[in-house]
């Protein structure tokens, strides 16, 4: 998706942008292909072409890009609450992640988490990916196909509270889970010295919880937040706050492994 | 920074932990150097051995670590105001950066945004980064040396607004001046098709103008926003959103260049 | 609906509470009475019975109260937008209002201020509401004769940006309208010294233009603010802030005319 | 304060107004009084004068106008932490409090409350105020008397959690202490059949608690909120959210009792 071709080549994932409310990422395929709810198309003649060129389909104009994170999460299917991309961004900030980490999440949810990170960590890095419900776990794992990036992800199907995380020499372990404390013990033995454990959660029940647990087995510099995003709209009257914002997301918690008390 | 290799080098940037108010960046040289207000350190005997060792220094145990974004920044000067951790995550989710991306910014001020791209598009990007005033640059370039990162960004003094930007084919730009609107058309042609301008401004006035000046430039997908940063306390009496907030840093816009009118 | 007489009289408004989604507002009247979409009522039993009693109506049984300002507003119907009870309690605030205040507002619109204000300055207070919209006017007027609040408010259809506001001395001067700087100086001719002008704006360019005018125009203490509401969830799996908030509703202004540069 | 005489007599409290810098709150009495930090002043020329007059002294003019809530709050001694003017605005609009009505608080703490109850009930109305700790009740004492309400209020050194409320037949009930829930069985003795029971609290455990206690015990619409208050400041260079903010003063928690199970 990064360190782009010059051209484009068989298997890249291309994002069609027709319009704000008409895009759409598609494999690049040879031959005609059909795509759900919209007929069919050859994309044959865009192999060997640059990136950013238009293509003509169903008497619309397109333009072929590489495709952003916040393009990948345009194409994801979910299944019950997800990480918004606000949150997600500051998860990836807070956790410290960036091209090369190594990192494990639990549990995968609809893998929204999971894209974030895979796009993070780049084509160096690692991410490991555990839920215990294997039908989320299927629903992540084709979203991850969706967007071209399955092969950084290694799934699972486990229940880290009760069996542990069977890595060692993490940067980060992130969890989206109703009971973290449950896997604070486990996030420590898998962290690297230095590495970092992120939560996040709905309730403020679940922040104290998890924050109080974490000082006890001896992480550092264990904080919370809450991140609130405010879209400010400028139409002909002039320019104003909107009067639609979700009221809340999610609280987050982080907090340093130091390799045991210090 | 990443793509660690599994033992400290000579050159390696170290980030020695000694408590939440105690740590510090230092580059691994042979020999004993000087560390300014803290007296000497030989640091030799890490050569060689893996990252996240510990380090007894003056009397204290140190942790050693490959240090992330966020430690970086701990390590900066500032001159005049800086884009803020929670802003800098922002702007390079929605600028759609990642790793091997193609960006540049204006002004540099003191180069904390700039460590946040050089951070994120890895070692495979590149980021260009213009001010007018050489001044600040100066400041930035050494807060990019102080965190190693020098090497993936080109500096250079430039007044964008009256000169352009020489370059093309960029993934994003962004703009940290007064005056975004004045570079908007420069912007433009220094983007390749499916790039993002991102803006980030202090008052509604700025924001507004470059809204509707990137509007009529032809930028689609324009939206402007605001993130807000509350942190949550947990003590002994319970838990609580804290007393002390940034009330406000700035706002934050974003537009995709389609390549001119679509 | 104050001062409140040890029983109901005959044309007392009672608020009768059945549960959460059911009362209402009725005048007390002797003899059978329709209620719109829920047949008829005889509440002459009541007569002569001290507030806080029950009333069975229909195979159910309701409390029998005195309303208060927020049983009110649940009477009141709107035409366009209204000013929300938070803005309209902090209004009221920082206008200075009072038992006893002399106040003119302008517009009227559906009137739901108009009735905080008929509340807020009782029995020996006065309120002045002008529209120039007779159609709104109407709306307004039933809805303070709605919750019995008529007789301390005079309307008029008047343009007050054209044609002034026809008193002198008053305690406060509240305006709904589109372009508030273009009354500014007929406020200032209104109010008493020390009086307050407040604004309740939408936009930030209104805000801008309006305390610029004031400021301008000598008034003194001119300040500008947001007020945000949230509400917080208590539910079977914890406590956390409602995922449904109303992301912007208007900004509010004041000022201070202290009988002209001081 | 209000019902205001068309002159000032002896006894009248004065507020004059110097500048945004220079204001204060005085007693209008004959001859020469000295003023703490400020010298002496003699007002009896002003008896017999309307309101909103001018008065040298000392070099300066001042407008002597009849004080608002505001004004008052500015006159106000604090011990220990207040409740912010802009909660107990909200507060007195949740509890349903208006010119009439008759209120108990517990705890008083400083008054700032109180002085916010006494002003809304208006001269018809009457304000009970209970704290178990003599040293606050003499601070709030003494500033009901500063701002010449302490008439409306009848204060006692008394464990509402241990002793009950003495009173019954009240339209409202505000708590402000550590433990609201341990009052709550004698808030719902002490009150009428529709009145409210509102509780300011600072922390999310003492919300969770306080709502889920007042649920138990059969009050009914109970809720809880954040009032969140932003400045915005208009400058030479555009206008924009104040960097400085509050970032948490209190929740608030309201319910209403309707006299048992319903």
């Amino acid at each position: 998706m990064t360190e782009a071709p010059p051209v484009w080549n068989e298997g890249d994932l291309l994002f069609l942008w027709g319009s704000p409310r008409d895009s759409l990422l598609l494999p690049l395929q040879r031959g005609v292909h059909s795509v759900e709810g919209r007929g069919v198309v050859d994309l044959t003649p865009l192999i060997g072409t640059p990136p950013g060129g238009t293509f003509e389909w169903a008497g619309r104009r397109y333009r072929v890009l590489r495709p952003s994170l916040g393009d990948l999460f345009g194409a994801l299917e979910r299944k019950a609450q997800v990480v918004t991309q606000k949150d997600a961004a500051r998860l990836l900030h807070l956790a410290g992640i960036g091209p090369g980490s190594r990192v494990a999440e639990a549990g995968s949810g609809s893998g929204w988490l999971t894209v974030a990170l895979a796009f993070a960590v780049g084509p160096g890095g690692e991410v490991h990916s555990f839920d215990r419900r294997p039908e989320f776990l299927e629903v992540a794992r084709a979203n991850l196909r969706r967007v071209g990036l399955a092969e950084r992800v290694r799934f699972e199907v486990r229940d880290v509270a009760a069996n542990g995380i069977p890595l060692t020499g993490l940067d980060a372990v992130l969890l989206d889970l109703a009971e973290p404390w449950s896997v604070i013990e486990a996030a420590s033995r898998a962290l690297a010295a230095g590495g970092r454990l992120c939560a996040y959660l709905p309730t403020f029940n679940q922040l104290e919880r998890t924050v109080r647990e974490m000082r006890d087995a001896s992480f550092e510099e264990v904080r919370a937040e809450e991140l609130l995003l405010r879209p400010i709209e400028v139409g002909e009257g002039g320019t104003r706050p909107s009067f639609e914002m979700l009221g809340h997301t999610g609280f987050l918690v982080v907090g340093r492994w130091m390799g045991g008390p210090w």
